[in-house]
């Protein structure tokens, strides 16, 4: 059995590692906010929800994509509701069907995945640590290409890209006739929580994604949205089937649209929780990614292959992500989220036993 | 404003027509079961669901998938579930991609415009009234294309075909290399209560298409599954975003797969609303599509278009289904749903007035 492609599985991964995790484990692979679903969620009743599981969902979704263009402040037309950011993915990707794509890796591997399942030629243009985007990269990115896919904040390495920088990308693709999709999925999570909506109106190439599953820890339930222009909307929706978002996603969706409070709760906590968790991980000789979200990367100098790293966390009941299938990353890295403080704790208790050991050893 | 592609959207249609609905309405335009969900789902509690909200569905669906399959007789690698047959329906449409399709009509009309959204060449083969397909069609049917598309038993005539047809069908389209849908979403409401799964161990090109949505009226969220032999099911589901299928379809629909006696009993009592409804509007003059199922067709003799009448129920409540997207109906008949006795007893109070109103006029 092979590693799972995506973290928030662990008993995949133990299956696949062969080993048995002990009773009590903590999910670090997954990358959801740990303070929610928030509490007018779980109050919701569902007796009250009965409707919305029967009934057939609006086709339209037209409520929830009212509320989610006013916020971004752009038309309904340039705004299109879907069963998770996944699926939005797999859209685009049946759209630029044969396409010549590249994307700016590490990250999320599903850009290639749908790409690749739609006949597209891939290829990658690989940041080096510490991931940064630069104006130097640009012209190599969009050149000869259909379509450019990109991650900011970045997932899996949690860096954001400069505004500056994207801007200008978003610019010179415009001009060579290059689509540029970029994947906001945790641009809430950045303490500035600016995405890059603005620039809809100015440009017709350019496709932003969006999760309401991270912040909202709603991922069972699925629910995402992509901003472009009105043509590329009416083209993807064109693919989309029917009732594609489910009533309870529409219910719920609007419902958490409400809770600004919780955002900026979570958002500081885990601000505060993601440096604190650098210095203490750094003092105990891990490198750590530049992260602005709810994850980071963690090495260790002169490691190739974390593996026995993932393995130590894992006998101790914590599950970290891998990095196998992060182009490059290959291996070297793991993945962890941030969680709450009593979590965050423990697993700093375990990365400093297994400093100990290492240092005995 | 268009008229609605689908039915269950009464406040589109009303829109549509221009006209206010009274406060309470019966909406016959929707065929799930009036007698669903089961109450084992609605006495589970959301407290009790919140991980199956918040944490990422299984990406496998593999306890369901598994379920499924031994329901049906066939190995898990045969069957693939679904955010609704619907999104099932746009996976061929895309697998099938510019490929010459023909579909038995009258039919549920997402056939079509998925494969009108994959680039297909798409013709029909309109079967006149009393919409039996028969074994004089088959040629006609499989000649000169790559896929059919059928629906057995109908939406939206509620004519089941004869077994022996459909398996001298399948036979003939696998010896002419045609692939041959046929969506099976109600044939639980039969009282046969029997599919197609076994022809799935002895023919590679046919696929058949479940739901789940209709029996158990749990539309809001979406389940829905395939089956087909292995290789084709490997092609459609690496076009299948992850995480499709969301959590809560997943635990409910096992829920749900326990529920023998709650289909028996809506079964039995829909059969026999059924042709207890037959036989009153019979008296009343108008013309009944011989439906196995859980809705039918009515007409008029002698009127072509049933917009007057479809005003007329709507003015006193009843929304009907319209037919002008069906092509070999174009209006001349409405759809109705088999209700509980009370809801069929308010339609029949309503034709009955229609009937006197017109025999004045």
């Amino acid at each position: 059995m092979s590693l799972p492609n995506h973290g928030a599985n662990p008993n995949h991964l133990a299956k696949a590692l062969g080993m048995a995790l002990p009773e009590h484990i903590d999910d670090f692979s997954v990358n959801t906010n740990p303070f929610g679903p928030p509490s007018s969620l779980s109050k919701m009743n569902l007796i009250d929800l009965l409707s919305d599981v029967s009934a057939y969902p609006d086709p339209h979704v037209s409520e929830l994509t009212a509320r989610l263009a006013k916020i971004n402040n752009v038309p309904t037309s340039h705004l299109l509701v879907g069963n998770g950011a996944a699926e939005l993915i797999f859209l685009i990707g049946s759209v630029f069907r044969q396409k010549k794509v590249r994307i700016i890796e590490p990250a999320f591997s599903e850009y290639r995945d749908a790409c690749l399942a739609h006949d597209c030629q891939v290829e990658s243009l690989v940041l080096e640590a510490p991931w940064k985007l630069e104006k130097k990269h640009i012209n190599e990115a969009i050149k000869d290409i259909d379509v450019l896919f990109l991650c900011s904040p970045n997932n899996p390495t949690g860096v954001r890209f400069e505004d500056e920088t994207m801007v200008a990308l978003v610019e010179a693709a415009e001009q060579a006739g290059v689509y540029v999709v970029i994947d906001e999925a945790f641009y809430d999570f950045c303490e500035q929580n600016k995405g890059l909506q603005e620039l809809i109106h100015s440009y017709s190439k350019l496709i932003l994604l969006r999760s309401m599953t991270k912040m909202y820890a709603i991922a069972g339930i699925r629910l995402g949205y992509m901003l472009a222009d009105e043509k590329l909307i009416q083209q993807i929706k064109k693919r989309q089937p029917p009732w594609s978002v489910n009533g309870l996603a529409q219910k719920m969706g609007l419902q958490l649209l409400e809770e600004d409070a919780f955002v900026r709760q979570s958002v500081l906590s885990l601000s505060t929780e993601r440096e604190r968790m650098r210095g203490e991980l750094v003092k105990l000789d891990f490198d750590i990614s530049p992260s602005t979200v709810n994850f980071y990367l963690v090495s260790e100098q002169k490691k190739e292959d974390l593996k026995p790293l993932m393995l130590f966390l894992a006998e101790q009941g914590i599950v970290a992500r891998h990095t196998y299938n992060f182009n490059g990353l290959n291996g070297k890295y793991l993945r962890l989220a941030v969680k709450d403080m009593q979590a965050n704790d423990r697993l700093l208790h375990v990365m400093a036993k297994w400093r100990r050991q290492c240092s005995f050893s």
